[in-house]
């Protein structure tokens, strides 16, 4: 009885830890996907085809608001040819496999009216929910700056 | 039959949002809790009671790190009279009721060495786990600027 018992509960802590490592896995190829669309369709697109109905968006230096629907709008003014490099590090899941976080880094660049390059570095939190048809959405995103890399001697 | 698996279901959806609810409630009273502590004891030891042992960490303008430990280290040089009025807003919990975020706004307050007072304004996103404990503890925390409040007229 008692090694059934044990045998039972080695089968459930395994259970658990492959759903939470492949809850990470996931993630982190969400997290993947979302930085190859940035690049390849541009960051108003990837913010759009992986946000929650729900969104929670944190913009720095600006209010907080609620919404695909209102993040889309707020991108609509995304600056012609700014680039949105992402890179995602790591990715940490619920016990329950559902819900999570991804964090990395992110290079930002744009050119201002003289066509002069502006360069910032970042790192972000996004943080993700297993929607019902089993896909990935962020419902949460923010950022802030990183100092920036020294320069090579 | 289609009666019972109702039954079953609907208690099963029912039990589902209680949970959810119920985390976000007591997300929200763990974030309360630590905004008080901010308050009566300082920042640092309120980061220190309610941060996880595997906390990811995200100041502005710095890198990220990792760990608890790591974490009271960086906070030993927090300032002198330095103030943290932490806002919490909002809590959105994993349907697993296990996980989730809270945000809200903070007002950071400060001197400098000529005694005059630096105030900022802003927002954060924490990550919260339920321990094998019970406890909520944040497993990530992050934040950035809002724009200063309008001067009164």
């Amino acid at each position: 009885m008692k090694k059934t018992l044990m045998a039972i509960l080695c089968a459930w802590v395994s259970a658990t830890s492959f759903a939470l490592a492949g809850a990470e896995q996931e993630m982190l190829e969400a997290d993947r996907a979302f930085a190859a669309m940035a690049a390849e369709k541009g960051a108003p697109a990837a913010f759009a085809a992986f946000a929650a109905e729900d969104v929670r968006m944190f913009p720095g230096g600006s209010q907080p608001y609620a919404g695909r629907d209102q993040m889309i709008e707020e991108f609509s003014d995304w600056p012609e040819g700014a680039v949105l490099e992402w890179s995602p590090v790591e990715a940490v899941a619920a016990p329950g496999g559902d819900f999570g976080f991804t964090w990395g880094r992110y290079i930002y660049t744009s050119r201002n009216e003289a066509g002069e390059e502006n360069v910032g570095h970042g790192k972000y939190v996004s943080v993700w929910r297993r929607e019902a048809a089993g896909a990935w959405k962020f419902v949460a995103d923010i950022g802030n700056a990183n100092p920036d890399p020294a320069a090579p001697e």
